[in-house]
């Protein structure tokens, strides 16, 4: 490295490791902070250093935010007696920007995997069966992965969710298709002709 | 957006704006750094505020750094009677990369450009030249993308600064070639093959 300050060539030394960025498009970043200083580089800085201090897990749904429970877990609007489970935080973000689901999320935080040894307790498996006893919940849609082990999982939760109506996302999810990577609208026509397993 | 903070969207907005980043890939570079929060998130708020608040140019060659002066011009080991001339800090920074240069820059923050209005007093053309005058200054090297307006500026140097020899990159830099896209063998290369102008 050794560009002109020790500052510098560690902020460019993170920045690198973040995903999608690599040393070149690290340094770049950086020299279009350095330009953009009162626009974007103080802004972020304040921001970055905002949410490394408050940022945590919803100890209800899993979700991230800044507070113990979510925004959309303390929102009353959104208890409408349906649960959307998810496998990563960046499925609900994608879930939501669809815009059509209204009720609240439960992110699993991964799946079931023999291979990886991740069993329903490497979840949050018993704590969407609490929620499901204890809320008022009347659907429970399983938005997994179209993968071997997202299918794997929908199915064992709903083997055992017993009486509840338990659904999952259909048409419009490609197999192997992972949430994140679809478009908006793909994912509003799943979410529209979802179906009951 | 939407997501369950203010602030957490606040900072993907802010990440989306950087090069090379959009609004899925600040998504994802934001839940790594969630998920990293001691071994990246934290230690990237704090450089980040730290450069926030240090970063400026160099009053002498127009690289950036944390103080006043740059590290390379305060070396008393650079200044060696070479100053090689570059456009952007960017390129200062991939001369660096080749550790072929030994010498100290003079960042000139651009180049002439009739279509965009850009004369001598918009770069830091004038400073060069007192540079030259003033160090003992034995030899220029124009470092200038092989681009028309970086050969354009070359050659307005080369006239400006009389009696010193001034040297250019030969072999080695493709025509229409920036020298941040280059590999460092390249410029290694570019900068043994110089040539007397
Ligand atoms: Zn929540
Ligand atoms: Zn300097």
């Amino acid at each position: 490295m050794s560009n002109s300050s020790k500052d510098l060539d560690h902020l460019i030394e993170l920045m690198a490791k973040l995903p999608g960025l690599g040393p070149r498009s690290a340094r770049r970043a950086v020299l279009h902070m350095v330009k953009k200083r009162a626009l974007l580089m103080t802004p972020l800085a304040d921001v970055l250093a905002e949410v490394a201090v408050t940022v945590r897990e919803c100890l209800n749904c899993g979700n991230i935010g800044t507070a113990d429970t979510c925004d959309i877990c303390q929102n009353p609007k959104r208890e409408n007696g349906e649960i959307c489970v998810v496998e990563e935080v960046s499925d609900l973000w994608a879930m939501e920007r669809s815009h059509m689901f209204k009720g609240r999320y439960h992110v699993l935080g991964g799946t079931l995997s023999a291979l990886d040894a991740i069993g329903p307790d490497e979840l949050r498996i018993p704590r969407l069966l609490r929620r499901v006893r204890d809320e008022n919940v009347t659907e429970v849609i399983l938005a997994l992965n179209a993968t071997i082990d997202g299918q794997t999982t929908a199915h064992y939760i709903a083997d055992q969710l017993g009486d509840v109506r338990v659904s999952t996302l259909a048409q419009g999810v490609p197999i192997g298709g992972e949430l994140d990577y679809l478009d908006d609208g793909t994912i509003t026509a799943a979410l529209r002709a979802r179906k009951t397993l």
